[in-house]
């Protein structure tokens, strides 16, 4: 039978296709430190179980398709506090972040465009961009530059005729990067002049761990006709099992051909909406709390790795993941290695290695990615782990 | 700013755009007969919200891409309850129906391709396939044979070199036409001589009317490698605003293309798929009682139908649809009469227009779509309103 020619252009999640290795090495009895999965530890504020728990009535009926009107007040009135000003239509919910970029490209993507994104990038953009026909244009980064993209050359180099938009990851997955005000500025200047649509991936927006307030892209007024804001409850509300997302973009258009796609799909699911309203009026203690443990994280994390012969990172600035370059020749193998070859005192550690980040063949193939989200003393026993296998893996 | 030239080829839906007549008519204090909706007004199964309720983990985490492993089980036993064979892998947990479809579509169509769908069909499947770059080819019917579409002379006449796949909904929306074994036989060789995909929206499957067996297209062993079942708890078990479907294809290449498109959004809600696996255990009796509800609605609908002047339609037998072709020249303006123009007591009557649900332009224009979902004294009522409406509107 025939397949399309668009999906066998995807391919399955570059950090799932190890899972068989650690299942092999979890036989043997060996503990792995899992610095390889994105589900953050953080506990799920009551009052999303509190409002499902409360649901009363008799027939579970479909929601409106733009999303039910008490969550899409939250969210506005959440854009509203952080600053940018928000009327009726600007925001609709949409099944998790994932929804919300799929059905975004398919709006303005062609066969044949093109979008700008700075690598390392999270994967999953390849489906959603691939499965429109469009193409990927890989913005360049570096290790030893600490993976900074906002950078007009490079930008500029990057375009061509074909290309519609460019999109990012705010703070960055995997990077860590957070772009300064500035380098928003920059962002929206650049695509200005190339009337590029911005895609903006401000799902990690709350993680930021040097004192920065709270930005959006979505305050600098002379964009909001190119500009398409990609949020979610799933990390800001360690909340990724109620998929439940949101897209702000104040072009009528735009949302006018969105919402035929809401209505193709119906709804997203009726409980989860309403739980997710609720978490929106969590105490802001919460996030307080939670920033200083992600900083305490990041910290550990950091500076563990610093003490590593041959290591090249720089401190990232938010979300809770960070890009690191190994002195090692082939960071998959590497992997495999220690899920196969080494132990310390039955113990072993697991990273997502970075080529599935990139889109340049070859690109990062010795550079990981890890996700702090265990507690410190675990990330510091992963981090030694980590630094006596890269020390045994090369005396081989 | 550009879109793309795909989404701009789809439409927003049919049913909804009448909608602010609706809000006007009621305005005026005047009560609508809603004939035009699809969500059922059965109570959905208490162990939904038990389940729901007893949920206890403290993080609301991702579920696996392919869904959680006691939601798949349930899905595998109930195939394996109605004849089919099942092994592991051949069944996938979907956000609803509607990701199912669009998945699918994804996975099977170029830009280019054409798919076979019998008309008047479910005016979404246009933004699913739409979306793909391929196109919809219309197998035609008639009222006056009430809707029937498994005759080989026709599907044959509709074949291309690019046909790729044959769709349709069994048993149907908007028709209630259901397939007989002979048909399903007939669709099964037919596609097989020209080597086509088979994808079965069997959704509503347990409402049939006539004393049918449960049947799927999944117990033709034949048929396996191209066969696609498209599946959902909405309207089993009265749960729409869960978006819990599922797809059972057995076909290893096509799992494999699909759990690509599985991973990249990650999962479907936790809470819906744990809550929606219990609602599998519901007592039989359960569906008796909802089936023989729907019959006697199917019933007074009919007959009540039977008694207009000029009414063509035969009885549907499944679903809790029928198509209708009226004695007006425009099922839309006849509708916008009906909301604006006419009442009988301070009461109208509102039903779906045909024109959404064909590719043919102009096809349908006279029909019109009914969902029988209201109590059948309500809709008892609203057919007369209906007779009515029509006898007064071309007496203008």
């Amino acid at each position: 039978m025939k397949f399309s020619s668009k999906i066998q252009r995807c391919g399955l999640s570059p950090i799932r296709k190890f899972y068989p290795y650690q299942v092999e090495c979890q036989k043997k009895g060996i503990k792995i430190y899992h610095l390889n999965i994105g589900q953050p530890d953080i506990k799920t504020p009551e009052s999303y179980f509190e409002t499902v728990r409360n649901f009363s009535a008799p027939v579970l009926e479909y929601a409106p398709s733009p999303g039910i009107p008490v969550t899409i007040k939250k969210v506005e009135d959440y854009y509203r506090s952080i600053g940018m000003q928000i009327d009726p239509g600007d925001v609709v919910i949409t099944a998790g972040g994932s929804e919300a970029i799929t059905f975004s490209m398919e709006v303005i993507l062609d066969d044949g465009d093109e979008i700008l994104i700075p690598e390392p990038f999270y994967p999953n953009y390849k489906t959603f961009i691939y499965n429109t026909g469009a193409d990927i244009v890989a913005i360049p980064t570096t290790a030893e530059e600490g993976y900074h993209y906002a950078d007009l050359d490079r930008l500029e180099a990057a375009v061509t005729p074909n290309t519609r938009a460019i999109m990012f990851t705010n703070p960055g997955n995997p990077t860590g990067v957070v772009l300064t005000a500035d380098e928003r500025r920059l962002i929206a200047d650049f695509a200005k002049k190339h009337d590029l649509w911005i895609i903006a991936d401000e799902v990690y927006r709350e993680f930021t761990y040097n004192g920065e307030a709270l930005a959006t892209m979505g305050t600098m007024e002379d964009i909001w006709d190119r500009l398409i804001i990609i949020d979610s409850v799933s990390k800001r509300f360690s909340a990724c099992g109620a998929r439940v997302g949101s897209v702000v973009c104040k072009n009528k258009e735009f949302q006018a051909e969105f919402m035929k796609l809401l209505q193709a799909r119906l709804s997203v699911p009726t409980l989860d909406q309403l739980a997710s309203a609720s978490l929106y009026d969590v105490d802001p203690q919460y996030f307080k709390d939670v920033n200083e443990e992600y900083k305490k994280r990041r910290d550990t994390v950091y500076s563990e790795l610093m003490k590593i012969p041959g290591i090249v990172c720089k401190e990232p600035q938010g979300a809770f993941y960070m890009m690191v370059k190994m002195p090692v020749d082939d960071s998959e193998k590497f992997l495999i290695w220690l899920l196969t070859e080494f132990n310390d005192n039955n113990e072993t550690v697991m990273y997502a290695p970075a080529g599935g980040f990139y889109k340049t063949p070859g690109a990062g193939i010795d550079e990981m990615r890890i996700a702090y989200i265990l507690n410190c003393d675990d990330l510091k026993r992963a981090i030694q782990l980590l630094g006596m296998g890269i020390a045994k893996y090369n005396a081989r």
